[in-house]
């Protein structure tokens, strides 16, 4: 099955035109002809099928029909995530948009070490777009530039990972609505002491120090998978 | 605090030497000095206190202590895995031994598009050493080249991932010895009803298509934080 990020409004047209990356993608890449039937996703949990109509060298045309089925998980979790490298973050955002990811917020907290330059989270969107055509997803993750902690919306439903923690994860993570997850020194004790006044609760993923990309996408695994 | 992965005989001697790559990264990366504390590895869950004793340009000597803490998943779970890109092969290795892997076994099965090189074995075994380190875990896990399905030992314990299982796979994760993951293409239905009747339980992570590796660290995060 073949998948196809458009834009929502194209799914209530009869027709879409396909030019560009997705045009090299479905007609050289996946060589797709006339009649074959396309998957279209609108990012935001709806899907349709479509027919190849007409190909071209340099264009497409696809005949949109009825609603096709989605592969969502039960649940919409975010994840609100420390700055890190740009090759770990592209990493991090297929990971987590394959699983189902709703929102990434990239933040700097006072041990984050790094920020994130327009160039990293272009490559990250392009990233997402792809993971969520190879996976069926039909829920294209909102992705947005570091914020500092403070300005982050934690609330109740956030779970905040942190090493010190009393309480397993998988016991907060069927309630988990977003997972915060700090640079790889953690969050300060003064960050944690503000995280638990906004709302925030703390959990650990037991003993081992792990790097901020594999807390995050263990984390929602655990979230959208190990939870009922 | 600094973790070395030694040979398991070294921490029953009363002093080590450090040369080579370990000596760069411990004396001139992270600048340990005589007097400061590292905490030695078996790789087989032993871990004991270590103190600078002398430091020269190419050569260090550790002083062997007392037991140290260890910092392991309370269960072992084993990742048996179709082979995949050494580029996504390095990752799935440093993420599964970050969160603590007993042992990955590469196989190929109708499905699996290539194998794995022995230069992109030893990247991977150089890979865990450094994520065992990194995340203070004392069990390196034993990493073998690709082998035939048929010739992996699956067994009662295994569960196979399988988007067409009727079974969640948390409902099984706490029981999980060993997880299974098929190609992106994903098990024959000939390799389905031979891993049943091999013993192995089939189970889904979510009606998503995801590559082999996210699969590969997904259920492992489920199986060992996942379930009590």
């Amino acid at each position: 099955m073949i998948h196809l990020l458009a834009e929502a409004r194209d799914l209530a047209r009869e027709t879409v035109e396909i030019e560009g990356a997705d045009h090299r993608h479905l007609f050289r890449a996946r060589r797709l002809k006339v009649g074959d039937r396309v998957r279209l996703v609108d990012g935001r949990g709806a899907a349709r099928w479509s027919i190849v109509d007409q190909v071209t060298a340099r264009r497409a045309v696809l005949r949109v029909e009825g609603a096709a089925p989605v592969f969502e998980p039960a649940r919409r979790v975010a994840l609100f995530v420390s700055a890190v490298r740009p090759e770990r973050a592209a990493w991090l955002v297929e990971k987590a948009t394959e699983l189902g990811l709703r929102e990434l917020r990239w933040f700097v907290s006072e041990r984050t070490s790094r920020s994130l330059p327009e160039r990293a989270l272009e490559r990250q969107r392009r990233v997402a777009k792809s993971a969520l055509e190879q996976s069926g997803g039909s829920w294209l993750p909102k992705i947005t530039a570091p914020v500092p902690l403070e300005e982050v919306e934690i609330g109740a439903g956030s779970v905040a990972l942190h090493p010190g923690a009393a309480t397993p994860f998988m016991v907060v993570a069927g309630s988990a609505e977003a997972v915060v997850v700090g640079p790889e020194g953690g969050f300060s004790e003064r960050e944690i002491e503000e995280l638990a006044a906004r709302g925030a609760v703390t959990a650990h993923l037991g003993a081992r120090v792990l790097r901020t990309e594999t807390a995050a996408v263990a984390a929602l695994a655990v979230a959208l998978n190990g939870t009922s």
